[in-house]
């Protein structure tokens, strides 16, 4: 688009929605999604086809340690499994909001049966313990990078405009946190929550430990802090795949749902690389985890949801897709001022 | 129910949403909102059967003066004229969320063809002009209230189990910021807002022309002010339904949905009442009128969205919807810990 033609279609856009049966703004958030959907798709009359969920999954070296999850590592493939059977509460949402689900197996530390019906593109078997040297290879990088791009290739092909994506690692929070504090130069203290389940003496070994390699990895990092370098330093390899298949879902045109905090995490590196992907990104929801507040306000976002989730799995933006639909729905079925005959507002 | 038997389903609930596989509290307000459906309609597996929106609507004798709204009165009959044609944002998002929609006449200043598809439950032509007088007779409220019982009645039988309220009511948020002022005792500029559009001048003129009418019904309120007597003085027809419906649906144990700000005045009478209505109760949504934050505060609720609404209708109610079903869907049909074999989080 031209930034002629650009400007036209949000003016159009913005008067389709003013004539529509109700004061000006009186739909609030609603308004300004109608329109920053009409913009990503090029027209008048933006629309929600085949949404779909994806999940990618993969482990952390840090995790077997036991320093800074309460869940042991084990449970990122028996939540895998769970995923599959159909009884986490992803699949629940998916179910309930009509959305397509996939699960990509993208690093986690043990075997799959292959008839699993999953993606099968484990880059390796978790990340290597950060605290010990890089978690990543910048090949591995690349690898996950590159699965994540090939699954919204996928989608998109199958007539996908609309895609949320979710994480499951234990232990990720923890990347995400060092990956706030480097790229938003914020005290990791202010970055580290409580992830799925540190209180107390937990939480501040989790923050002890993380302050350390966040010191170690400085140099590493570079001035300022590169975020490739970071993410390769610190993994995981499922937030690679997310920086990757966000950036294809946005070269695509397609509509993106983050998620949480790991989600959002994974935007930062996106972003550094990209700033105009924010053109294609709805931020679900505001997760409780600490510092997800303020990754979002770094990111000058809005939350379409606050209901305290901090589950992960992508579950606040298969929540959220109800309220973009709600967007398309009354660009497009509203009657108009003068369709409906209904007396225009008088001048204040 | 026994208060033992109460604190056993209570506790019964609270153990079968921990035991779902996610962390204790991940699903933040669905957890709460799935504990609470479950109380009020007695089981361990809440569910929403049958959801209706109804909207009453009616006129209010101050919007013939022009002085508190930059609609003309006439909008209240066009709008229902749109409602019935299935052009208004509530005809869109029912269908969105699988919502039956019923639009009752219950004061419009108007006639109304008998043959439309609405309830003809006309009281009045509108309220009188509290300025002069009381809005309503005694009787007139009373009628009003066994409108929106009836209609609750009805839709209880067809197997309704969960039910939004909207209105419409060119003025009615004088009304309703008149009552909050009077019920909750804070001062009427804090209680008055833009409506559908009344800025500036316009604003401080509305302002105006409440405080005196506030001052002139002092006396006639009572002291402290009895809810029934400050209905009768500053009406509507549309809120007096609101509260006989609001009471008949909390007495057959359904889920109520409550709007924005005027819905939200409208509990205000129903809660002086009868204080436990608030287990039956919903927030859908915080308005962005000015002060319906406060009045939320006031009752103790917690909205459920805030997306910078401020329609009435019955919109937000209706897109808070999905809301309650994913509470009421992860209760039913998450995995256990057990059942589907993940490690139980270790102690913190």
């Amino acid at each position: 688009l031209s930034s002629l033609s650009t400007r036209s279609l949000a003016a159009d856009l913005q008067h389709k929605i003013d004539q529509k049966t109700k004061p000006a703004g009186a739909l609030g958030h609603l308004e300004t999604i109608a329109l920053q959907l009409g913009m990503l798709q090029n027209t008048l009359a933006p629309y929600i086809r085949n949404p779909q969920m994806v999940i990618f999954a993969a482990d952390h070296g840090i995790a077997a340690t036991g320093l800074v999850n309460p869940f042991p590592q084990a449970v990122t493939a028996q939540m895998v499994q769970n995923f599959v059977a159909g009884g986490a509460a992803i699949n629940v949402f998916c179910r309930q909001m009509g959305m397509g689900l996939t699960v990509v197996d993208v690093g986690v530390a043990s075997d799959f049966d292959p008839i699993l019906p999953i993606v099968h593109a484990k880059v390796a078997y978790g990340t290597a313990n950060y605290q010990h040297g890089p978690a990543l290879t910048a090949a591995q990088v690349t690898a996950a990078m590159q699965a994540g791009a090939g699954i919204v290739q996928n989608l998109h092909a199958q007539g996908c405009n609309t895609i949320g994506f979710g994480e499951m690692g234990i232990g990720n929070t923890s990347s995400a946190a060092l990956l706030m504090s480097a790229l938003l130069n914020i005290p990791l203290a202010d970055c580290v929550g409580a992830g799925t389940g540190a209180h107390g003496e937990k939480l501040l070994q989790k923050i002890h430990v993380l302050e350390a390699v966040a010191r170690a990895k400085q140099s590493a990092y570079g001035t300022p802090p590169d975020a490739m370098h970071v993410l390769e330093q610190i993994g995981g390899l499922e937030i690679a795949a997310l920086v990757g298949a966000y950036r294809q879902a946005a070269n695509f045109g397609m509509a993106i749902l983050i998620d949480g905090f790991i989600c959002t995490a994974a935007l930062l590196v996106a972003h550094a690389q990209q700033p105009d992907i924010l053109l294609a990104c709805f931020f679900a929801h505001q997760s409780s985890e600490h510092a997800h507040g303020r990754m979002l306000q770094a990111l000058g976002a809005t939350p379409l949801l606050q209901l305290g989730l901090r589950l992960g799995e992508g579950t606040g933006a298969a929540l959220a897709l109800p309220i973009l639909q709600a967007a398309c729905a009354f660009v497009n079925e509203m009657a108009s001022f003068e369709s409906a005959a209904i007396s225009g507002q008088t001048p204040a």
